[in-house]
């Protein structure tokens, strides 16, 4: 056995090209979500008192880019919850689209072997570079969904969930 | 290095034991946000035309166990994709239970070198052992978020999404 090959390692089984790959397919959906909104319901419409679409893509835009550059460069600032869209969605699209490089970019910096550390996301969240960046996915995919069901509630047919 | 060490392994991130974590404690959330739907608007209440949270649940039911027993049997069945829920949220909360226990009885008999297999799901889903399980997990994300908006538009307050 190599010395650089972990236990933890042998015992794994997603690779950590998978995993990139898995986020990016489920940001060109999120991208298409965005899209599918007309510009003023993604600002103004909601369901239940909850927050708008532009809202929870503020949320995701907030953890994205900077959350990733956070795991590969081990700096921890506070969470910026408000990044600013710009009140429109070409402007929105532009952001999500430079947190995807920012993915690409800072994950190219991350070796194997750093999945299991133990980090403090944002300063608050505790738990490994793994279990973070599932949260990432995870949290991306529930506040996605919320949109699907705002796009519903307007008559509009959302992107296929199975199209990354 | 080991012999039965792949080089799929070397490049890998999570555990077999930490995804099966991750799934199950996602399955605890879904089952509290069954909990707090009311008995009757759980069968009954919908946004913009989609499905109930029941038919939802019938959806993540068909899919869990049934589909990770294929993954460890090599079976193909056809998803059955309307178990019978029994017109009681109780009986759609044993039913849950059920797959909970059988996604555990079937992990264990999946040794981590099947994780990069090719299958095909229910016959008709190709993909690999891993991306369908996360394939699984993540729908399973979607529509419970959805039932979160259903919840809010209920006026009940859901389960905080990090309590796994």
């Amino acid at each position: 056995m190599n010395h650089s090959t972990s236990s933890v390692q042998l015992k794994s089984v997603i690779t950590s090209a998978e995993l990139l790959n898995h986020w990016q397919g489920h940001r060109n959906l999120t991208r298409s979500v965005i899209e599918a909104f007309p510009e003023k319901e993604f600002f103004e419409f909601s369901i239940g008192g909850m927050r708008t679409a532009a809202a929870l893509l503020q949320e995701l835009i907030s953890i994205a880019g900077p959350g990733m550059r956070q795991i590969a460069t081990g700096e921890n600032e506070e969470q910026h919850h408000t990044p600013d869209l710009g009140n429109s969605k070409d402007h929105a699209l532009k952001l999500w689209d430079e947190g995807t490089e920012q993915i690409n970019h800072y994950w190219a910096m991350l070796p194997v072997e750093r999945f299991h550390d133990e980090i403090v996301a944002f300063g608050m969240y505790p738990g490994s570079v793994c279990s973070t960046i599932l949260y990432f996915h995870d949290n991306e995919i529930h506040h996605r969904a919320q949109m699907y069901v705002y796009l519903r509630a307007l008559g509009i047919e959302p992107p296929a969930f199975y199209e990354r």
